[in-house]
């Protein structure tokens, strides 16, 4: 087991059960609804943790950036999507990679398709991304004009349309699940009147979505081919707020230590600012903007959330909790606190690696 | 030169020169009041840009950890200063380090006064973090009681005790020069009320403070031994909104790529998401929060901001920029746009590298 007493400065913890499960708990989700699920690694960017999908059939992965697809090619992976516009000025490594996996990206605009055209030289997959209403990026959903001509000039023997692939991040926006459904409702019926359109042309075109809240929640998945969650794997107290999962599910914790109290405000001073824990929010009318909820570490994980507990300001080494009286008094300068995250994906990233309840370290590209 | 044409990836730019000047202008500055420059290195994170420091006369730095402490100690410095409140379980660290070094930390309470007294096996030197009014950490200003008592207990012929030291971090919050001035006046004043107490007892206790903007726009540094600023090494959009610096000052930028538009609403799709840019957002009455300023690149370095051009919204690698009619007519997918961060610090930490504009790597730790 990790010895909690031996973390020295911020340290991210990860129950390695709480994690399995929750990729067990999206597996079986699929296979029940009959789509294939192809994750998110985003959230983790780890080879270790990808391993673990492995036990569960997982075999096509989707993740950001050219990047992190090379890294998860060097660690064996064969069917990568990278769910992003396409870069066109990353065009070499591309095709090299292009070259060793199968490769999916995002064709968003008659430029890049164009551009794929006259330089592709190995087998390249694209979705065209189509916006359903969280308008980020993506093809409105109502411009097929637009979508022909994508599909008209993706025009080489190295170009295969695969088909539409829609974020719905308003989903993010919503605190129950029927809200989640409302919107996922939504989504599908915008994505299969533009599989109506094109399907005459494109019989075998696939459908996809990847939104964590409608993957954890929704019971229709009639019309969709392929999944691609992935901040389930370790969830956070955003996706708690939406209703994606219990608080038991969520699966990293940053361990941090106390420098000092402040007990005319009950304050408790740690080393954990955004450096370490990111910098994401959630607003409350009461307490204003908050960055995690506080629990308690002992040698075998964390405890529930302290209630009335919160991370309250964050700097860059800061980080300031507010605790309820009763924990403040038992709290001593040299004690550790444990942080769930608000933002599991962005702690990932300012960490780069975690610890395993056993003492394994993960790595974390 | 940088060869602007073969980035392809989101890319950190570093105008040597500008930082240069800003290093020079700020040594000036010091000189000019008599007071010591230990400047702040948590901006930069480089042993690199730390060396230009050199040139300038400096000698005695600043920073926020003992990893970073540690970092700059592999780099031939030699008195380091770790601007936080000591983190008591790292003892062992800061007894191998100070034991290399001149090494200051921050004791801002009993219970580590009493556990480095018992466990310092190396010569340590320590300041009294104040609160004057920022209420972050630090003790509060008129706690003589309190302060006493730290001092009492740091019994130790290892502990030495510096002085006080305050981060006006409120400062942040002002919008012009009066503002700003103000607050310096009302920190400083009551810096040397403290002082005043405890003046008979250590007739060799220093003041100190590090705000950038009190550093760069205060006139008045009588009473003050050390400014320790950080930020204007390389200023960033929230000191210019301050009024710390002109725009022209701004010493980085972030090169992205264009991946998508959307003529709809005037908006591109850039790779650029808080993965690289870091998430601090500034707010506008008609904007919105906002997350950057938008400049043109050239082969010399770039552009003033293009008026009305903003960053409008973050993921973790999508950046969505809001561009006027005129830019964004002339704009194609695959050019490059660039990025004046609201905060350098942020973007510094995500980005762990840049390229000068001659073509130089500077590592960021």
């Amino acid at each position: 087991m990790v010895d909690v007493n031996q973390i020295i400065s911020p340290t991210l913890l990860l129950d390695e059960q709480r994690c399995r499960k929750n990729i067990a708990n999206m597996a079986e989700r699929a296979s029940q609804h009959g789509v294939q699920l192809a994750p998110h690694f985003k959230t983790h960017q780890s080879a270790q943790v990808g391993a673990w999908f492995q036990e569960y059939g997982v075999k096509a992965i989707t993740v950001t950036s050219v990047k992190m697809a090379s890294y998860f090619a060097q660690h064996g992976w064969e069917d990568i999507t990278i769910a992003f516009p396409v870069n066109i000025r990353e065009i070499e490594a591309i095709n090299h990679l292009a070259s060793r996996v199968r490769l999916t990206v995002f064709v968003n605009s008659v430029e890049s398709a164009q551009f794929l055209t006259s330089r592709m030289s190995a087998d390249l997959y694209f979705y065209v991304e189509i916006d359903t209403g969280y308008h980020r990026s993506g093809v409105w959903h109502e411009s097929i004009t637009q979508i022909q001509q994508i599909l008209d000039r993706a025009n080489s023997n190295y170009l295969h349309f695969v088909g539409f692939y829609t974020h719905a991040g308003h989903t993010y926006g919503a605190r129950s699940v029927d809200e989640v459904a409302a919107i996922h409702q939504d989504t599908v019926a915008k994505l299969k009147q533009l599989k109506s359109a094109f399907f005459s042309d494109f019989p075998r075109l696939k459908l996809s979505l990847g939104d964590t809240p409608a993957c954890s929640l929704a019971t229709d998945f009639s019309e969709i081919d392929i999944i691609r969650p992935g901040n389930f794997v370790f969830y956070d107290a955003t996706q708690h707020l939406i209703g994606s999962n219990s608080i038991g599910e969520i699966a990293i914790c940053l361990a941090v230590p106390v420098v000092a109290l402040h007990p005319q405000r009950n304050e408790v001073i740690t080393h954990c600012g955004w450096t370490y824990l990111g910098k994401d929010s959630l607003p409350d009318e009461e307490k204003g903007e908050w960055y995690g909820l506080v629990v308690e570490l002992s040698s075998t994980g964390w405890s529930a959330p302290i209630e009335e507990a919160y991370v309250h300001k964050l700097s860059q080494e800061h980080g300031v909790i507010h605790l309820p009286d009763e924990q403040f008094s038992k709290l001593e300068v040299g004690d550790l606190l444990g942080i769930l995250p608000v933002h599991s994906c962005a702690t990932v990233v300012m960490m780069g690696e975690a610890v395993t309840l056993n003492g394994q370290v993960i790595e974390m590209m």
